[in-house]
């Protein structure tokens, strides 16, 4: 799975503005990491949504791309159940379901403490189009 | 509603840094704009589920912080429709419901030609803080 | 559009059993009905959230197999605004979008004064199949 | 928790019409299981998306009513991973946070050879109202 942890490192230039980092992509699976910055807080001066939903759909995309073909996002839900003011943040992304043509993860976003920080699930359409990685 | 839009122009860092500009608030609505840049792509070359998820994001804080008071977001669904290249992306939202504790709002987020490219829906939980806007 | 509203009448069961009606299908579009009655309550003596959704999810339902192929749900996210006592409820369901393998739809669930009691956004996997009606 | 469960159990008549019953209730947990029927199939023969829903919602509603205080849906996401027959279907609804106004709950729905049917997410918002249950 080197190959495709490297390709999104590599290409995905949303994640990579955001300050996202890929620490892990195994079949199904993958965690993502942030850093919390100043850039990345809401008028409030907590942490956005927005950066949060970032966190999640990159590991998302990561453990749904996993299995070599290309999956393109459809759809998301996210629960917001805590706010969090500086730190890391950690996205985990679980397969639930997968069959030819669609798949659903869950992944769940945590604090430093361990503690969620929000509940997202996605659903991806899968490509036959393989992803062009080193392999 | 001068005051709510400039308050979350200037103070609102994750969505400058994303380089989403807040165009209009009004009670219960908003509207918000992306020109797309190298930065919004995913790893396939497309604007990011998550890029387009910010500026979705942001008409939803705009239109749900409208009423003076702090609401913060708690659950959020995004359906992605049509993949986007270049150009702009707008994003309009609409307050849908709203009692003293929740409100709930519908964003849909267009491309220069008017077409849909994603359909989003956000509820808010409504606190008693103001927001501190000159007013 | 008669024949699948014919058939989506005679056939769908479950609809049947909790007592909605179908009461109009045009491309893309399908209106359903609910009287409510005592087997429609919670324990809290309000119309059941179920019910609720059971009522949206048919006009989705037909209004994603309008177009003569069968469409399964995927997803369905609703939110539940305002609370039911007694009369009627409508659901009226409008495609928002729709290539050949998915499509997404908004259901407004309105009480008999016309306000909105939930909203309901679905997506649907188009098959192949064509639904066998009278035509 | 026996007193919620009968409370439920006895009061909930949506839940007894469609034939769904209440298994089990612990603090921010619950089960609940559907022998499939005639009834709880849609036009294509399958059981009915809203069925599953309402089967998951019962575990929903019995979870997050678990703490002794009235807890009402405002919000509920659903993925449909797999066509069900026959059988017996069960869900399981597990709380993943909780303040004093809202909660959130993953429901899990399996058939009877343990695989996932769909996936459920669900939101309450909390009042301050005792259920009257026997305690």
């Amino acid at each position: 799975m080197q190959g495709i942890k490297e390709f999104i490192s590599a290409n995905d230039a949303f994640a990579r503005h955001v300050g996202i980092e890929l620490l892990e992509v195994d079949a199904g699976r993958a965690k993502a990491k942030l850093d919390v910055a100043a850039e990345h807080k809401n008028g409030l001066g907590i942490v956005h949504g927005a950066a949060i939903f970032a966190l999640a759909d990159l590991a998302f995309a990561a453990a749904s791309n996993s299995h070599g073909t290309a999956a393109v996002a459809v759809n998301a839900n996210v629960n917001f159940m805590r706010a969090t003011h500086e730190g890391v943040l950690f996205a985990e992304a679980t397969e639930t379901s997968r069959n030819h043509k669609l798949a659903t993860y869950d992944v769940a976003v945590t604090n430093g403490e361990g503690e969620l920080v929000a509940g997202f699930t996605g659903m991806v359409y899968r490509k036959k189009d393989s992803i062009p990685v080193a392999g």
